[in-house]
């Protein structure tokens, strides 16, 4: 019979889409160029020059059989070493191939690391404000998600809740860093307090805490911040990455799984991810795109704009009086809303083709998300639009 | 914790891989094209130029953003479309792109079908011989696999046996047509029974069975066989679609699930599969891949060798005596061992550099399957080596 479960979810229609939902249609009213859709996660530069120029040359002198024959479900072996070096010499890490699993993306990745270390009733905590998707993520896979409330004055971690939180039942921690939505980036300090927090746990409760360290936005970072690598804090981490946002081809999910080397049976991960495939029948990604990303392992696509539209935001935002903290990477700001309602807050904001996303989808209710990876030329002339926002529904000058 | 059931799936190496394991070993020994590996399932013809071209074109001439960019986690829409659009060209169907969920390959489609119409406890009914991987797929969904026995003499269906396993607690059963390992195409005799029979039991038990058809060989039929579209005879039909075999590319992991119309709430399905995507960290197929195929739908890569492979076996092992049903289809044959142990019979083959894979695996002892995507040439030569196997150990001139 239908499965409940999966029926049951589609009378759940995402916040985030219904206002994304609303941009398109206005747009079709009143000129897409005209609506100031900040909605959307989805990266607005082109691709690298450099990532084209190897698909296409693979394609005219690659063996076809090679270029699209089967690869391991591990991912391709000569791409996991690559992949290994790059992080070796960009982070100071000692992985080998051995150690990386090619992935869906992060999607993919998270979905093998929660498989590997929790099992159904075991607890999951995350920090809000969150990433909605971590709600099914873990849910599905019999594991329980908690949301550790935020911390408001910065988006580090709340420390007190957390080792509140921190139970026996919790077999791992699922971190986002720079952090969608807020933007911020994990200081050093907040890294090594928490990898201290959950080693001292782990002790107490006789089992490790894993850290999930969902890095997609690792190569967005701005002008005096520095982020830190997660997993030199704290050996018993799984990075999960995706290269949709540093590359800019979300369409094509791409992204790894990477073991500490110095987690206890390091080696065990990846094996163990390919039989989690099979039973959740995840293929590792188009052959002909993890070779091409193997080649432009270091690369990015030109991020810039995103550092602009920040800077912008941030200046406009704080000048009309809004409690914003600045972000440290991303291309999301997440300010306090200019009511307690942000969900009202947003709608109002709708009037005025501002489209702006309530924070309770993300754990944390009166704030709201801005996606600012759009043009800049469309944020600048967005500001006017949030100047007469604030003007005609909260009387702000 | 290491989740324990996947570490002990590290332990169970598949016989397959051990063959296959022993022929690349071997090769490093007297060179690889004096082995007749006989073990894998890859396709040995490259894909149509037409696939490589549309590549270049897109990479070329269209804009990356819409090239490489987030796509719909149900797959690109005009993507479905034409897929939709070629089924029904092709099989009389009237499929819409709402029944078409794109999926990184058979697998892909089938954990979806699966999670749609069982729950952890049902049971999950397959036909010996089977694909292997069948076991996990299901298994590892929390529902149950269970096989039922062969008929020997044509490898259609025993409908004795299936009758009588076809309980109440049975939610689907899983069919393979053109099957691996046999090379059996149903008939449509057999699938108009098999539809009879799951009418019958569906009403006597007051919940329908739904039938999940694994069909990434469909186009892979030979001189003289007709494939019945599997999905025309049952309304209540899940059809999961490779373009590995067909297009040759397996290594870019790319297919589709297909609900037929007629069955019963059939629009509910694609978007329960999104659903499910976010527990399993599916992601749709790669957007670059997904586009290029969508223009080359009704087209193959040249698939003839495998026929001209078949016939040159075929004569080859009839006359030599073994008993082997004539295959309809794939790339694979899968005779009746000389002894009674497979195993033992396949250790002896490799003696004289013959690769075979015993039929133990594949829920049929004392058969064995050859795999015969391998060129031509190399196929004449293995014959004199299967001479000289069957005459030196079993005394047949």
């Amino acid at each position: 019979m239908i499965a409940q479960v999966y029926k049951e979810m589609l009378n759940a229609k995402s916040v985030i889409r219904q206002f994304s939902e609303f941009a398109t249609a206005r747009g079709k009213e009143i000129g897409y160029e005209n609506v100031f859709d900040y909605s959307l996660g989805n990266p607005s530069v082109p691709v690298p020059q450099a990532f084209t120029d190897v698909m296409i040359d693979m394609l005219q002198n690659k063996n076809p059989m090679a270029l699209h024959g089967y690869s391991q479900s591990l991912g391709i072996p000569e791409v996991r070493e690559k992949v290994a070096a790059s992080l070796n010499r960009r982070f100071g890490m000692n992985y080998t191939s051995g150690h990386i699993f090619m992935t869906s993306g992060a999607a993919g990745a998270i979905a093998h690391a929660l498989r590997c270390v929790t099992v159904p009733g075991d607890e999951v905590l995350t920090f809000a404000p969150y990433f909605p998707e971590y709600g099914p993520y873990v849910n599905l896979t019999g594991a329980k998600l908690k949301i550790v409330p935020p911390s408001l004055a910065d988006f580090q971690i709340n420390f007190e809740a957390f080792t509140e939180m921190l139970t026996d039942k919790v077999m791992a921690v699922l971190i986002n860093t720079p952090n969608n939505p807020s933007g911020i980036v994990y200081s050093a300090e907040t890294l090594t307090r928490l990898a201290q927090t959950l080693t001292e746990k782990s002790e107490e409760y006789g089992h490790p805490i894993y850290l999930i360290s969902d890095e997609p936005y690792r190569e967005i970072t701005f002008a005096g911040v520095e982020a830190p690598y997660v997993s030199k804090f704290y050996p018993y981490t799984l990075s999960c990455y995706s290269f949709s946002k540093s590359l800019s081809l979300p369409g094509e999910r791409i992204g790894y799984m990477a073991v500490n080397p110095a987690c206890p049976d390091a080696e065990l991960f990846v094996p163990m991810c390919a039989q989690i495939s099979r039973g959740t029948g995840h293929n590792c990604p188009a052959s002909i795109i993890q070779l091409a990303v193997a080649e432009v392992l270091d690369e990015t696509a030109d991020l810039t704009v995103y550092e602009t539209n920040m800077n912008l935001l941030y200046h406009e935002l704080t000048a009309l009086g809004f409690t914003c903290v600045k972000p440290g990477g991303t291309f999301y700001i997440f300010p306090k809303a200019l009511e307690e309602d942000s969900v009202a807050f947003c709608q109002k904001a709708t009037k005025y083709d501002l489209i702006l996303v309530p924070g309770n989808s993300f754990g944390c209710p009166g704030y709201f998300r801005m996606a600012y990876c759009i043009d800049t030329e469309k944020v600048e002339r967005s500001l006017a639009a949030l100047r007469r926002f604030v003007r005609e529904e909260y009387g702000i000058q």
